[in-house]
């Protein structure tokens, strides 16, 4: 189900990050290592090369809740979004291309470009959006998993392995709901063989259907 | 709180409508009259001129699904999401300019306008995201009533008047909760003063804070 769609992601992104990258010159690229958090500023979108960012503000009740997980090809920044605090973390080793906002205005194969970068970043949050409205919170764990495969798998001999690594915290605070029902429904999946675990990568198996 | 930010979105709004008018000629724009649905496109994007259009998925439950109420100089349309099905009803009477990709791919100015108006969609989205993950039902309910009023509120004399009517179901649809809680805790918020209706409108009294 994701070789092709994956395949075909790679192209494109490779393509256009390649374009941005020479407009750019490489030197303006930013590493953020593992875990870090970007230093954001006001001025800048910023697209993602390589790796996935993770986008968090806290709600109401004083908790984590993440917006996003922005990904190659994607734009993330405190200028496209209305959230305070808006923290943007690396999930693993990251290199984004900050593109200021004037340059964006003036340069129309860019704005076309990053048009089509927010189009992805807003697709992704409106799937979110659509998960966090299912009631059931195994189907909801599921459905995450199901779109994770589909944004990050690559298959495997198993199944679709997922390469990306979330903490059942993380997952909490993507589905607003508390790290012990995570762990709890996530036993579950592992016992029924929905999902297994490979070299501390999830794997979702032929079962793995909603 | 809000007519200044009413007044300045205001301003832009109609200045950014009346370019995308010219340019596109008033005869192109397509009125849909309160609660019909728009017949949609995949090659293009649809430009709210007036009023607020509800886009609406069902989830894995069955039930219906808000993702956005999109309002004047935000942009929608199916080729901006991944959700299926996708529809849009008008909530009023609304006017619509159906902009191809196309020419939005060749028009630099055109590009850079979607752009924005794709940005203000997005952030509606993310902030509905947030709304979301508020764990107490009365708190979400009451964010989301700050929300609208900073979107479509302006001032009177009790408070500030919220220019757009959401039925319950739709409030338990945008909140993914039961008609009857919202029932429930929308008669709390109206005998504790928090909520008043004014001629079939919602008001938010001085009392209105999280």
């Amino acid at each position: 189900m994701t070789s092709s769609y994956q395949e075909s992601l790679s192209k494109e992104s490779q393509l256009f990050i390649k374009v941005l990258e020479n407009m750019y010159h490489a030197s303006h690229i930013v590493n953020i290592p593992s875990g870090e958090k970007v230093s954001l500023s006001k001025s800048y979108i910023w697209l993602v090369v390589r790796g996935v960012i993770k986008i968090q503000t806290l709600n109401l009740d004083g908790e984590i809740s993440i917006l996003g997980l922005v990904s190659s090809d994607n734009v993330f920044g405190e200028t496209l979004s209305t959230s305070n605090p808006y923290e943007a973390y690396a999930m693993g080793n990251c290199d984004l291309l900050p593109i200021s906002l004037i340059e964006i205005e003036q340069n129309p194969t860019l704005s076309i470009s990053i048009f089509n970068a927010l189009r992805k970043t807003y697709q992704q949050t409106e799937m979110l959006l659509s998960i966090k409205s299912i009631r059931r919170m195994e189907d909801r764990i599921k459905s995450l998993f199901i779109f994770l495969a589909e944004r990050y798998g690559r298959e495997c001999k198993d199944g679709i392995v997922i390469d990306i690594r979330l903490t059942h915290q993380e997952i909490a605070n993507l589905l607003s709901t508390t790290r012990v029902t995570v762990t709890r429904i996530m036993s579950d999946l592992k016992e029924s063989k929905w999902l297994i675990l490979e070299r501390s990568k999830y794997v979702l198996t032929q079962r793995s259907t909603i």
